[in-house]
């Protein structure tokens, strides 16, 4: 297993963690003034400073991207919203692509209108062949720019509202079904908050192998967990097992970054420096 | 499909619905009252009451059991600790067996301390195996006495504190180490609340089969869910295709009751009359 201990040439920093801090132009300065040379923005946190300008920070300061979040959200009430969907997707390939990002994260989408509290259809079979479906088109196009595909699998507890792809198990059958000559062009991203409960995460992980495995998100899961989607942990203040997990993904050959994903909001309510500073520390003792 | 729309003759009431309502001689009264025959109690609301006193009114107003709550809670931080859990599912047997029921429901228990906010450790397979020899011990005096035990996979979202047994699948292979001649004495209570999301449901279900469907429980799932334990659903105000799943549990071969339980905040601040009223009318319509 490699030594994370001397330095954090190995983290990346998932923009969501500091997003109501800061801006992201402010967030790859303070990255790269820290020597965190990755990143993995959010496509609104883009949006709001630009495509180009986003780019050509990340040039000036060298700083690279561990994945670009996010693509999905496929199932929809009707043959429009489908279309949209795709498209959007087709968008967010462009956008990965004009950031070099190693791949595109896909958080697929589950029962429409959930999320709003309006479900249009409560069939999850349905939207799980429309997820199916979904990430089907967008690879066709991924494939023709050379963007990879990373599906997250998201916890069960978010299963209504944000996806209905909810083990890694689930998400490497479909990677066999959509792309059986493993051709590095579609694979997962696993996130321990989502996976670490899972009696074949090991299993599954060994499975997935270096062609699947694209990316590698840590937190931590706080006992007691008192919010659904905001209370995720700073790593080493919950239960999940980092070392173990990251031992099976460095065995099965995953060789990539550690990038740090905490939706929370104790730690939104912090200054960004403290919380950049805690992911450089914990990283080095406990992931 | 048996057809639930002319009476509530196979509806059973888990009385943590009620809890904060009433105690549980007051619930045994109004269920009997109301046609309701069957009710599934937890220990420390039939300590409250006094077993003898319960047993002596399920006789008198014809109320039978679904099931007793609960057994389990294996894990520990150490020998006595595993032991005394040993002793008290032996305690949880017997009351089952005197208040004639027709299984005791374990919740299996996780990381020990984990619900206070204290873990003892984080391994969560270490919290596993002390679950497996908890059960076949308590299995092998729950033979002696003819009470069936049945394993409730709860929801990863609850894998910290309280069952590191997450899947109908797990619970399974499980029955299938500890009772391979499949005697009717170990199975699953499957309870939709906890299962709804998982792509492999059905054929779970399906690989249960009669002899290991001991119970099956119903609510439903909001979206969104505000907290991770006391927002349950009442039926049909929720995603889960009820009816979908109970079809596929009658096609197994599960011929048993369905057994409303909702842990609430929102239920448990209203009239019990209202909360029981509404399942008998939930029951014959969304179930």
């Amino acid at each position: 297993m490699r030594d994370l201990s001397n330095d954090h040439a190995l983290l990346s920093l998932n923009t969501a963690t500091v997003r109501k801090q800061w801006r992201l132009d402010r967030i790859i300065d303070e990255c790269a003034r820290r020597g965190i040379h990755a990143i993995s923005p959010w496509r609104d946190q883009v949006a709001d400073v630009g495509l180009e300008t986003v780019a050509r920070l990340l040039r000036t300061t060298g700083v690279g991207l561990s994945g670009y979040c996010r693509g999905g959200f496929y199932p929809a009430a009707n043959t429009a919203g489908l279309t949209a969907a795709l498209e959007d997707n087709r968008r967010a390939v462009d956008e990965a692509r004009a950031l070099d990002a190693p791949c595109l994260v896909l958080v697929v989408g589950s029962l429409p209108g959930a999320l709003q509290g309006v479900p249009a259809y409560t069939d999850i079979t349905r939207a799980r062949g429309e997820v199916r479906d979904g990430i089907a088109a967008t690879l066709e196009y991924a494939r023709t720019v050379g963007m990879p595909l990373a599906i997250e699998p998201l916890h069960p507890m978010q299963a209504a509202e944000r996806a209905c792809i909810n083990t890694l198990e689930q998400a490497l059958d479909l990677c066999d079904e959509l792309d059986p000559e493993r051709s590095g062009m579609l694979g997962v991203a696993v996130d321990v908050y989502h996976v670490w409960w899972d009696p074949k995460l090991h299993a599954q992980i060994r499975r997935a192998g270096a062609k699947r495995l694209l990316a590698y998100h840590v937190c931590d899961w706080l006992a007691p967990t008192r919010d659904l989607l905001n209370d995720r942990g700073m790593m080493g203040d919950g239960v999940i097992e980092l070392k173990t997990i990251r031992r099976e993904m460095e065995s099965a050959g995953y060789a990539g970054l550690c990038e740090v994903e905490i939706f929370s909001e104790d730690w939104w309510s912090r200054p960004g420096e403290e919380v950049l500073d805690t992911c450089i520390q914990r990283h080095r003792s406990v992931v």
